[in-house]
């Protein structure tokens, strides 16, 4: 399968999932499967601005004691986002509604990251 | 009761959980319970950076169409820390072992959440 079947099929496993995303930390996706929009969000630039987002999220946590970072999630007003870094280049992340399946969203990521990794 | 014993009671509820802080988004914390160390973490100084980061957080979020931010929680190789902002000024967080209940954390600072921010 290619990228976008298995974002696909991320989305189509997790109850509320808005889009999923193959990114990189600079904010240039490699793929992006939106299977639902959220009301008023716009969902690139979203995901864009999130790579920025997590890019500090993992720097500060290297420049801790605390480890590498290996999930992070993000609860708004509006959509909950899920990311998961797979390398030092790259992520994976889905978008759900706030009332989605959030820890669904944790394990297929958790399952999927080895597998995306692997191919990139 | 105070915030230390508010604190101490939501770590006796969760699972795995290390410590809780309630601290300003500018590092400076009100009161810290710390219940049980992390190997090789200092945690007054990871609580002081988590700040930054969901200062971050907050702001990426707002300058957005995502809404506030009303939960953050980050997963490292060491431990898991899930913070929830409070009011504009303050935030509670949690910190837990890699293997502790994180989804109890979510909905014990849910729970808390009102009740602190009464207090501030």
């Amino acid at each position: 399968m290619g990228f976008r079947e298995d974002l696909l099929a991320i989305c189509g496993r997790v109850d509320g999932a808005l889009a999923a995303t193959l990114m990189g930390f600079d904010g240039i996706a490699i793929e992006t499967a939106e299977v639902k929009g959220a009301e008023g969000v716009e969902m690139q630039t979203l995901m864009i601005e999130y790579s920025g987002i997590l890019s500090q999220v993992r720097q500060a946590a290297e420049s801790l004691q605390m480890g590498k970072a290996s999930e992070v999630s993000i609860r708004t007003e509006k959509l909950v986002a899920v990311a998961r870094p797979l390398n030092p280049d790259y992520f994976v992340l889905l978008a759900l509604a706030t009332d989605g399946n959030v820890g669904r969203a944790r394990y297929e990521l958790r399952v999927a990251g080895p597998k995306l990794a692997a191919q990139l």
